[in-house]
């Protein structure tokens, strides 16, 4: 990922939490020149350094995965247009801000069936919590699981590489920041509005 | 991209309106067995069938881009969980909802100043139509331009395949899908309420 200095975010510990909020993660493979790219929810597995995922058996993308001469994950937080008018200062130019995380590893299959259960748990455990009201697993009939469970390819992504890139007008003036973030935070997309608030703690921590 | 059939959109004019707005894209290059992944905002010529964009001088991408093996340019529309407590019948699974664009091509380098030019003026018009407030490339001093146009390569991507994939519960009831457009429409985060607006289209059309 192209991440001038001022951008770069290696703090592993946000970075991490940063892969559990935007979740719904861009799995990008490279296979004997050919690249697939599909989306996907992801569970991280902070201790052991992984990224843990599953997907249609039908889906042949599974192969190319673990074959992949190489793989990378995005996941990526809000973005959005940055206009030059929103400068205190004349000469500035349209930019677009953003923050986006990196993982770029080797995948292989799980292939036992208590811990493709154990991802399945923990990734609706979280979901739920984040989006739903509490479903969970226990709740479907065993042979609804049963056929599910064989319907679906279960593999792990050792992280090799963890990128961060925070684009939040860094390289501009206290002034010209702030006056982004207005301009971003009275936008009524909820996106632009999130966006404003990295900046905002961006601005406060430098 | 893995495309179950009721999830395949093939409407050309329509993946290109999706293409212009939500074209912060992504793209991604596999070269020599080596994938490189960044985002950049796309320009679409829809007569040509060209996406045209530039990238930071500094930034390598534009040389594995142009020398890519493959390539792809994915523009991601809304996305968000779906809660299997928002159906009518028991025993369903949670799943992503989401729409998305892929474009595979050819790239090459703009090599004139004039078309360079163009590009730069058609994205800033696009771009403070929707999010800004009219500024103009004309508003920057000539030496600023000139160092700015220095600073960037400018490129073309010849689409060559175009695929869409709007993932929004066709492979459900219409029961259930208006009780996941009930709950994605109640959320707070706009994002989800276009989902659930996408959705809405959806059930009409069908």
């Amino acid at each position: 990922m192209y991440t001038p200095k001022s951008f770069s975010v290696t703090d592993q510990e946000l970075l991490f939490d940063w892969i559990e909020h935007w979740s719904f993660g861009k799995l990008a493979t490279c296979q004997r020149g050919r690249l697939e790219v599909n989306s996907y929810p992801f569970l991280l597995d902070r201790e052991k350094g992984e990224l843990l995922g599953h997907m249609a058996r039908d889906n042949g993308h599974w192969q190319s995965t673990i074959m992949a001469d190489d793989l990378v994950v995005c996941f990526d937080g809000p973005h959005g247009y940055v206009s030059p008018r929103w400068y205190s200062q004349p000469n500035g130019v349209p930019t677009w801000n953003f923050v986006t995380v990196q993982v770029s590893g080797k995948a292989e299959l799980i292939k036992t069936e208590a811990e493709s259960l154990w991802v399945l748990e923990r990734l609706s455990e979280n979901n739920e919590e984040r989006y739903g009201e509490g479903w969970t697993l226990a709740e479907l009939e065993p042979s609804v699981l049963a056929v599910m469970m064989k319907a679906l390819v279960f593999f792990r992504i050792k992280i090799h590489k963890l990128e961060g890139k925070a684009k939040l007008s860094q390289n501009r003036s206290k002034m010209d920041r702030v006056g982004v973030v207005q301009k971003l935070s009275a936008k009524p997309d909820t996106q632009q509005q999130e966006l404003a608030a990295l900046m905002r703690k961006e601005i406060k921590r430098s």
